[in-house]
């Protein structure tokens, strides 16, 4: 066994697909990620033009030119469980293959690459590689770094690497996740009329939710899209008996022109009158605007092309959006690969990510 | 520790009440009743005018007198398990108490006592005693003479001795339960555009049943309430997924005059345009005419005295109207005692009970 202090070595020189390999030859499942981090830290250090910070096995470098505007470059260290994926391959169509290869190696690759040959960007940047983001919210580590070093996160946008298939996506919807109760009197079900049917009493939610229009928010020129659906629905006592209580959860996906309070106010609002005995929040992540409108974000977009999509799922942006920092997703893989046992990344893309973002930072 | 040969011997010269006593001193919880079921036999072979059978726990005895008409007089010997109230205790009240007074020792006492010392009934007598009414229907020696000995129980009106506050009780509903399953397609909930909600396509199943309208039948003079109710509800696969199935649970409790095929019938019927993918029978027992219109019924009717009431939850008296015997429940005890820690009986009411089938049988 190799003792822990033996680091590997990262080579900033070779270019973002190889160095790729490199990343997911290093395993870093999620809460296992300090080789990886010091690793990270240590090529890092190596660059004069940056400052280091470290918080458990998160990683922050900075330039500090004076610029106007900074932007953040940011990515995860940690993988989903290898599943007999590791070490990566190469095939010969140039697709790399590995635990990681999409989410989200490529784009830690793009990141350290950036870091290391952009040594006087034209705004100054922040690169945050942080751990556990593939587990319970609790333990992510960019949570950690808004609460304990939110000014290590400081800046005007920014872009988290995470798999979008080079394609910008802004913001991200916010999700509202709600238990809504019915209540009944139990009673024999050979004599119901002396009960009253808790399941019965939800039909006016679900017929409120079966005819219920989501509404489509256009934000930057970002057409979000709503949904307000029951995802689990349990009631019931035994076979003859009327139940005395129901509940349906619904996950209401927002637009990220709500507040938290809006979203709240709106599923009351939706339910009030349909029987509801009580309403519990069972989970709320409030959402990210895209922030396209700003100069940095402009930039950004003219340097990287195409059109931006606006990004449906709850993603770590909105942790950003939460310190006042618009951010989007922009990087190589493919979100659909991720956590597969056959994730794969097109190297030609990783290099294509490196050149756009280099072509940004240097315009 | 007592051999299993010494039977305890019953003395059916006590009056009913104290006989009870006797039986619930022999404890017979379901499947282990075979002492009682020994000393039940033996103390009926010791009575020349009836002939006796036994299959397994079950006893039946009957006389024949050639009489154009044959009742039977019902009771099963087994009792839920015992809760520290055993041996039996008679209090100042004149009430007796413990683990099968009322459910339903005391309506088999008033059988035996009819059986030792009604020797020359006005119709022919058939008794029936039978094992393991308290656990699975499977278990039901009732229902296993009903397919092994249906001539045992052959009959123009049967008296099930369950207790009823010595008030008669005809028939009984029937009970259909199905499962009603809706189908969908799984997304995420980020973008439910791409899915189908299976939890909302049981909207209109649940407002057809809060809807619902429960019919009520008047059958011989007694009217039955039927029901029909969700009685469990299930679906949702995460708290992020649109789920792909929900399924609805309802029991259909129904009037005695719909067949079993009626009863199924009507619940397509109701359901048919509610989106229901697929519809599985889970449990289904059809119901008991009352045949309160039978002359032994009538004649049975005009000795016991008071009004019939129509019994809404399934008993065994289906299991005899299954056959073509119309049957009725008519016994001691108080049916909300049943199975309870302070399970109790009057024995003013097992000594009532024993004189008004001693009038119908000998007038």
């Amino acid at each position: 066994m190799q003792p822990a202090t033996q680091t590997p070595a990262l080579d900033l020189s070779l270019d973002a697909a190889e160095l790729t390999a490199q990343l997911v030859d290093i395993p870093s499942v999620s809460q296992d990620e300090k080789v990886l981090a010091d690793a990270v830290e240590n090529a890092l250090r190596a660059l004069p033009h940056l400052t280091v910070e470290r918080d458990g096995n998160c990683v922050v470098a900075r330039t500090h030119q004076g610029h106007a505007e900074r932007v953040v470059l940011a990515g995860h260290l940690d993988t989903v469980p290898i599943a007999g994926n590791v070490p990566s391959r190469l095939d010969e169509d140039g697709v790399l293959w590995g635990c990681g290869t999409t989410d989200m190696k490529s784009g830690v690759a793009v990141q350290l690459r950036i870091a290391a040959t952009v040594p006087a960007p034209n705004r100054d940047l922040t690169f945050v590689f942080y751990d556990a983001e593939e587990i319970a919210a609790e333990f992510n580590g960019l949570g950690r770094l808004a609460e304990k070093h939110p000014d290590w996160l400081a800046g005007d946008f920014a872009v988290l690497l995470e798999p979008s298939d080079t394609q910008v996506e802004g913001g991200c919807q916010g999700t509202l996740r709600v238990l809504l109760r019915t209540a009944g009197e139990r009673a024999h079900s050979a004599r119901s009329w002396m009960g009253s049917n808790a399941i019965h009493a939800a039909a006016p939610i679900l017929a409120r939710l079966a005819a219920y229009e989501p509404r489509r928010a256009v934000i930057d020129g970002l057409e979000y899209r709503e949904g307000l659906n029951a995802v689990g629905i349990e009631g019931g006592v035994a076979g003859n008996v009327i139940p005395d209580a129901c509940t349906v959860t619904v996950n209401f996906r927002y637009a990220p022109d709500r507040s938290a309070q809006d979203a709240l106010d709106h599923v009351r609002e939706v339910f009030a009158d349909c029987g509801v005995t009580e309403m519990i929040v069972d989970d709320h992540s409030p959402g990210a605007l895209p922030g396209l409108s700003h100069p940095a974000a402009v930039a950004f977009m003219a340097a990287v092309g195409g059109t931006a999509k606006p990004k449906f799922g709850w993603t770590d942006v909105s942790r950003f959006s939460a310190l006042g920092v618009p951010a989007v997703n922009y990087g190589p893989g493919d979100a659909l690969l991720a956590h597969k046992k056959d994730e794969r990344v097109a190297t030609d893309r990783i290099r294509h990510c490196e050149e756009r973002l280099r072509a940004w930072l240097t315009a």
